[in-house]
């Protein structure tokens, strides 16, 4: 089986925005509370931070980090999270029926993401609040000083303003599960409004407005066209979502569903269009795809340990265990959101640790890499530069859902000092493997740098706190160049990473 | 003149919910404050609550009472009525131009509950307040504690949770003269939202949503469709409210208006049949009929009062003194909620003390059983079991407003034990026996427990202070059965009940 | 040129409504600190008002002064102005980018309204607040003691209440620019349940809806179709703005635009006609003209003061110096007041002191009276009785934008007592004078009291704090009545007023 591929360096498909890997954390199970923050770790540092999570976290070089919600959000009261920590309320979190004690709240967060290398994207409450708790929310956050808010966030000892730029109104508004969950009409409006009104605060944020929680939703797209048609002019960017699962536990079935996510992004991009003409606007609202990642491992026990109805503390929720399959899912993920990078300006993994994540923590124990750790640091480390957009002429095959599929999932990502090529290769066949042809054009000399392989005779092995190389790239050096063409096998089912200096 | 019926033991409508004898509290006039609430008085017991009136509700065994209102509840801020008492606010309440000291709140009025041998039925504020005020509410009352909301209650002296649930989303949201009326579509969309989150703290809860206030309204009955296609899945009961007046003093053509009120009951169960179809649903939602009563005699005095301009507390509002021709219009409204209980699973006198209530006090002095007080005494006793379905063959009369009124209105009730069944006759002729022939199929051996009658020379006569006793029931024989047939005279416009052993 | 004139005593307009010559201080630049509040000033007084601008604003004699805003009062809450003055919050106004340390508020606006013998016309916010927010204000502002909010007043000094009975429901709701803008529907929505809930506590208020804020938004004048078909009943006056500029600098056409005023009058009174036919009512809803002037020349200026970003304290914002010119247009807009007083019934200037203002002072300096002080003054202190429909015959000219615009704008006011009518005259042509002949029916004898005239060789002089009487009326006597004909020579380019004794 052969796909030959034609990668030329004038060929671009967009420079690709390093927000592509960003991430999420939500007060959410232990995504905070054991996760990020366990005051009695061994490793905490003098914040209660763990140092081996943050480590992890660095190693990821995620640029953005979206808080606190996701769900959570659409009930939350920015004010429990700040001030004096023992006078902090104590709430119940509706969206996940989990109590919250709020002892990490904004200013905990921004600092936790100083230490993690990256930058917070913060989402306003849109569900039982609206534009006035946002603007002051705001206001606490990012005024220098010398006003009512600012001057509050000074005394709760953050004397600098913490100049958060990127801002989601809301969260997945559209959901009938959401708190406050709006019509698309209903929500276009607050959004508006609070867009507006955060821009007299500051003209330069980046506003982040709800589109589909899905592409199954009943409302999608139109949901989006109607949003758009009532804030185009006051936001930068429409957010989506989606999760992938392979319930059915059919390899082709799930891997061809990356097909799936290319043509949602297709379809919000007209509706953009549509939009952007008739508001006879000059600005292109932009893709944030701000929560995916595969979901479904964890969907029994959550309905157990949710059917206890007991408002339990930092649940075990949503603590998915991927598997080798998942590197495969999330590889082609990635490859999708390299190839539309056109339209995607932010996507943000959901989440990072523990809550779907790919950074597990025992609490009180060891922090290790889940499977799918592996493709996003690849992608994170190497994919930043401009998408080229390839010729790719190889087989195919049809799913229960979608038609010619190619076997062959492959992005190729030109490096921003122009030095090095990365193909981000998937090889879906299930027991063939697959001869790569790439024909290198315009580059000159190339030579391998790197070739890194995953692949594992078991579908379903994960890595565990007691075995956590199970699953692991290893270098092999099989890619081979000559006469101007990149040539390497690539394994069935098999995740690839190849490096070339040009 | 002569009525034929028939009552066959397995034709039944429905099992009776008990909670057709609920009742309501509103803070209006004097009902909570010098009604079950006056602390100076010679019966109150250590909580301030009079114990007459105690008294009084028990003996009415009314299982549910609605409270805090009414219009009241559109404009009420619930935080004002817990926490130590001196520090509570004094507001004014647009609804009733009446000055609130707040000396009653939840806490009181769920212990005055328990003494009442009654439970709560609590109104969220849906006027002047939304979503974010009902769940901290419902937070308040009913968790145990380890929260802010719920520890407060705790701090105020009431530890254990209320446990309440049964809850009304806003009240005559229909009317323009409410406080954050609402149009059909807006308020369907705020109750839905606002159900939603609700049933995120506690899914078991049992939701009220406002239907018409009468079916007068402009928008009725497109106020039922459009709201429940906004919340039906969300909600399990609408509420109807109405009231009923001889204004013109023609007493056939009032006891007429029960005839309105079975067609009222009518339409809106065929609205819930028609959105449930369309929603596609296997749940019915109910009628909570939460405000029925006789209304019109404290009219003038009302509007005098309310001109007076001078926010009075506790002013004499409601207080309408019944006569002897309103014991028949009640014993014509509560057979119609029994014959209608396929439909109606709760219904709440309008209401208990003074405002327009069974139950009168004076400041001070005595506490006394209005005319009505007996009907609402009867159907509750002995109104609970299975409701037959009678066939009723007799003369009827055309009234200015209905056609084919018959003269006997009559319900009968088969009891939970199965060993006793239960007439409620009302007379309506003005001047003509009526010869009652009930064939009995299916319950064997019957027997003549007792029956009473209530009648009077005098349709004005009410009861007072001074004289409690003009108008109440009393026992006559002049029931037999013979060969399966109850047969028994009803004096012209009289009531009775008939209770037979089967 | 001649213009003939007939003004007959039987042939009336409409009483004019004093409040005609009602004006504007808004929390914007220096209208309030440094304008009338300045404690630091050595005019000023034991509040800290200046007597200087005091003594100005009571020379002018209006007689309702709006306040906080405009756009000010979209993100304002009114609390934060009432209290010691130490503990009041120092809050960001999103409309102006400006500092607001809320040393004035409500009490000592009230405070200031006596000392300036004015009275309070306030703002409710209805962007960032709604109903809730209202009635607390209401409250606080006019009960007299006994409840939470009236008995804060009281403890903040103010022991009587301030009876405030003109009251707007927010400001300019149809501008995207507005805090918390809405849709016709949704704020003729939340204005009408404010409304009826502002009733509740008062019948007796008079209440001004948002129309238009110029008639070239594109939602006009549909706005005002729709708002006043949602509260027409519950509104009493609906609120129009225009501003008028010059920029291209010519003065023919500057002063044609009268004609747009007189139009757009004229279209909102065939609005509320039509929607009083829909509604059946008997009421005719009036115009509150409360935000008019020139305002222009300090455009520029503002621009960049506004892209400093500093978040100043009361800059020098709107601070429009006028001129020569602006005193024939503030003149004819005026007079269309006077002809327009059958729809309107209220106007402001806008504003009052430094922002676009009559009255100019110099911080720790003088208050002087701009040009257009003296068209105001002369209007608001003799254009005070009935309005005469006066039959004019004279020359017109074209207008880019207007045809037929008559050199000669006139309005006549025969006074309250009887005894005097009054001309207000402006000859619109740029270099000839013009012959006026006012034919006098049904006065008996007339004798000319005063005649006033302005007029200068520079249409751009000003008056400066330096030169504070460089554009000053002066007193003429060309005026002659002979034959019941007043007649008299009225120079090109002038503004006049002849008073007559009749």
């Amino acid at each position: 089986m052969k796909t030959n591929v034609v990668a030329h360096r004038d060929f671009r498909i967009a420079t690709i925005d390093a927000r592509l890997y960003s991430s999420f954390l939500e007060h959410l199970g232990r995504a905070i509370y054991g996760g990020i923050y366990e005051p009695g770790h061994p490793s905490a540092d003098e914040d209660g931070f763990r140092r081996d999570v943050l480590d992890l976290v660095r190693e990821l070089d995620t640029p953005y980090c979206r808080y606190p919600g996701g769900n959570f959000v659409s009930a939350y009261n920015w004010e429990d999270g700040v001030g004096p920590r023992s006078k902090r309320p104590v709430r119940l979190d509706l969206a996940w029926r989990t109590r919250e004690a709020n002892q990490i709240g904004v200013n905990e967060f921004v600092d936790w993401c100083k230490k993690a290398n990256t930058k917070p994207m913060l989402a306003v409450n849109l569900g039982s609040r609206g534009l006035d708790a946002a603007r002051n929310f705001l206001e606490y956050c990012n005024h220098p000083g010398g006003t009512y808010w600012s001057d509050l966030r000074r005394k709760h000892g953050w004397s600098n303003p913490h100049d958060v730029k990127l801002w989601c109104l809301g969260n997945e508004m559209d959901g009938p599960w959401q708190v406050g969950h709006k019509s698309a009409y209903e929500y276009g409006r607050v959004a508006d409004e609070t867009a507006k009104a955060m821009r007299g605060f500051d003209k330069s944020l980046e506003l982040v407005v709800c589109g589909s929680s899905n592409s199954d939703m009943k409302t999608y797209p139109d949901w989006e066209a109607e949003v758009l048609d009532q804030c185009y002019d006051s936001a930068d960017h429409i957010s989506l979502h989606m999760y992938f699962a392979n319930r059915e536990k059919n390899t082709l079935n799930y891997l061809a569903r990356a097909t799936k996510l290319d043509r949602y992004i297709t379809t919000i991009g007209g509706v953009i269009d549509y939009i952007k003409a008739k508001k006879r606007s000059k600005k292109t609202i932009g893709i944030s795809f701000d929560e995916w990642n595969v979901w479904y491992h964890s969907n029994q026990q959550d309905k157990e340990i949710l059917a206890r109805d007991e408002w339990p503390d930092a649940p075990h929720l949503l603590e998915d265990v991927y598997n080798f399959e998942d590197v495969l899912q999330v590889g082609g993920i990635l490859n999708t959101f390299i190839r539309r990078s056109d339209r995607v300006r932010i996507a943000c993994i959901a989440q990072l640790v523990n809550v779907i994540a790919p950074i597990m923590t025992e609490d009180g124990g060891a922090a290790w890499r889940q499977t799918i750790y592996y493709p996003f640091y690849y992608a994170s480390r190497y994919g930043r530069g401009t998408a080229l957009q390839l010729v790719v002429d190889g087989p195919t095959y049809d799913s229960d859902e979608e038609n010619d599929v190619p076997y062959l999932d492959v992005s190729a990502v030109h490096s921003e000092d122009g030095r090095s090529l990365t193909f981000f290769a998937v090889n879906r066949h299930p027991n063939t493997a697959l001869d790569l042809d790439v024909r290198l054009e315009g580059f000159g000399n190339a030579r391998v740098i790197e070739q890194v392989e995953m692949t594992h005779g078991d579908l379903e092995a994960v890595n565990t706190a007691a075995r956590p190389g199970t699953v692991a790239p290893v270098n092999v050096d099989s890619a081979k160049i000559e006469d101007g063409r990149l040539r390497t096998g690539l394994k069935p089912l098999s995740y690839s990473v190849i490096r070339l200096s040009v």
